[in-house]
């Protein structure tokens, strides 16, 4: 039998991935458990979107443009516009989800064996596709207590050698919450122009953010628009994960051609999902504002009922729909495991990722999980109720 | 401006697209071209399929399974038993196209620098894959003359060395439309197995086979179960090729996992389109038969057309709807921009595929085309009259 190859070995399952044949036995038990792992949004996709399915009526469901239809590029340029993002249709490259743009900036940008900075803990596919394209990621630690904000420039500047061509950066932040303030941009403006590297940033979470200070994104750095590659997705606006309609957005006119060319080997991104995000983007603003309060009151709900429980700690994260939680427990993975195995309340129990996947360094994050709030109120009150009984019942609680 | 990379420099545009922005330029001028360039069928896509799009009524356009949806791999399970292709649904990994299967394929069983046999002319997008994933396509020549059958083994075993783990085969081919022998198959079984390779075969027009020969999938093979990776997609048997749906198939565990673990970095393969994929099973065995005649029509008056017009060979294909087809020009490349620049016949022009982007060794098929029999056979029998005209026309024309 041929051997698989050394990256299929060390390419990870995702953390949540490890606990899923676990949550499958426990429902079979007759459990109820609170998906607390999760990034799919339980809220409705846009009435437009749904509604554009029911008035397809091609007879040949036939290959889109592998840049995307010129139509949905056209629509988007007005919808970053609302973001001060100035955008003309050839900047925007759309892809098979964020997922697709992530590993396509990479191709494009970084050569086997160059590095890319990220910080830690950091979503964890990009390790995935980190290890596809064959690069070297160099992580950079944020910590719980400074509530996840960016290092020092210095730390950047100590890991920065011949081989790194990137920084990428996620704002707001999947799994923290955290969003980069105008500062910190500037500071990673400044860096990415004195070493002349590539910013890959990706914001699919810009609807969601919390605070009074201001979404800054890449595309509004000055001075840097070469260097520039957004990632994007509709899946987290629009709660349509399953459609795969993301973008790649670049002004690097050569980088862009590059891509483009790895497009055209795929042929084209999915026909009926750019037809559903199109049409979304006519949704009335009313939707966006609906579900931005929604996620306003479970995050105040979540961090505030996570905070009472003896023990834990979570900062107070100012964007995306996800916090990562310090538990008082001595290993997060062992007690996400037990929370499915061993425990239940009244028939209930909760499910969530622990943090430990989302870092690179070995040991770190151990005591942390990512929570998402993508569960409505009562549902996350009761779960935090179940959750702190967890924490009570749990023979490796630990103060 | 930081460099774009090496991949994306040596990546290469298809050959097709280099030719368009000429057709555009033609078309604003008025000219009517005959799209002989194309994979994409002019038929419809199954009536089932279309109708599961309109009985859609998800309110939460959300994630499905990494590896697809079990009641789809279920319903594949009996599809690939008319085809006496024994799978249960776990065999089965559901893509985003053939086009992810190939590249997750490359990335799970080969190491970058690892290298891969393949007969040429070959699927051009192959190559883009393999510098995708780092690994060294080794080509085998085919020729036209011999009817692309497939070489003697020894020039299989000429490239064996330490870095040889795979062959990847298509059949029915495109290009080519060869269609491998049940003596050829098993040439290449024996080769599989004495070098413990694996075989990556991509199956997916296995509807389209014209002869009464057997279509002798690779999964009809002995002995190799484990060494065998089934590329598949619905793109050409239902005219479906905008909804993003392929598949990987392998009773390889070690390598499904393997296989898997890339499928959840990227999430999930697209929901509506396997809801598409999934109703299209169901559409009558008519829709197969009628589509099937339907190309055997234009096969017949495609390859009778041609070998008609004086200078001109096609083999007749097999299998697949494309022929390569030899022309009497100086190089077919110029003779297709030339067809877009300069010549038209009572307003109307052919647009082929040059050959040349389906060969790695450089030179080879100068004088070849591949040409896609999708149009209805009034409209290929138009455009052989005028590609007959262009080629007297033609100032670099040569018997």
């Amino acid at each position: 039998m041929p051997k698989i190859s050394e990256r299929a070995v060390v390419i990870p399952s995702s953390p949540i991935r490890k606990l899923a044949p676990l949550a499958v036995e426990a429902k079979k038990k007759g459990i109820k458990i609170y998906h607390l792992n999760i990034g799919q949004p339980d809220l409705h996709s846009p009435q437009t979107g749904l509604d554009a399915i029911q008035k397809i009526d091609r007879k040949v469901l036939e290959y889109s443009p592998s840049q995307g239809f010129l139509s949905y590029r056209e629509k988007l340029v007005g919808y970053y516009k609302k973001y001060n993002i100035d955008l003309s249709p050839d900047d925007i490259v759309v892809t098979t989800g964020g997922s697709e743009a992530v590993l396509l900036a990479f191709l494009a940008c970084l050569n086997p064996g160059d590095e890319i900075i990220v910080t830690e803990p950091s979503y964890a596919n990009y390790k995935s596709f980190a290890i596809s394209a064959g690069v070297r990621i160099r992580s950079i630690a944020t910590s719980i207590e400074d509530g996840f904000a960016l290092p020092a420039v210095e730390k950047f500047e100590e890991l920065i050698n011949e081989r790194t061509k990137a920084i990428l950066i996620c704002n707001p932040n999947n799994p923290t919450g955290y969003l980069y303030t105008r500062k910190e941009m500037e500071q990673i403006r400044d860096l990415v122009r004195k070493y002349d590297l590539y910013l890959i940033s990706d914001e699919v979470y810009r609807e969601f953010v919390y605070t009074d200070a201001p979404y800054i994104s890449a595309c509004h750095l000055q001075g840097i628009e070469d260097n520039v590659v957004l990632i994007d997705s509709v899946s987290k606006r629009y709660s349509e994960c399953g459609i795969r309609v993301g973008a790649l957005i670049t002004k690097n006119v050569e980088l862009r051609k590059a891509v483009i060319k790895f497009c055209q080997a795929r042929l084209s991104p999915p026909l009926l999902g750019q037809i559903v995000a199109e049409a979304s983007i006519d949704e009335p603003e009313e939707y966006t504002r609906k579900v931005y309060e929604e996620y306003i009151e479970r995050r105040n709900c979540l961090i505030e009922g996570l905070n009472r429980i003896p023990g834990v700690y979570s900062p107070t994260p100012m964007g995306a729909f996800y916090t990562v939680a310090k538990l008082p427990v001595d290993d997060a993975e062992k007690f996400c495991s037990w929370c499915l195995t061993d425990f239940n309340y009244e028939g209930e129990t909760v499910m969530m990722a622990p943090a430990a996947g989302f870092y690179t360094t070995p040991g770190a994050g151990q005591n942390q999980v990512r929570i998402a709030y993508v569960l409505k109120k009562e549902d996350l009150e009761r779960a935090l109720f179940v959750l702190e009984k967890a924490l009570k019942a749990y023979p490796g609680h630990c103060v």
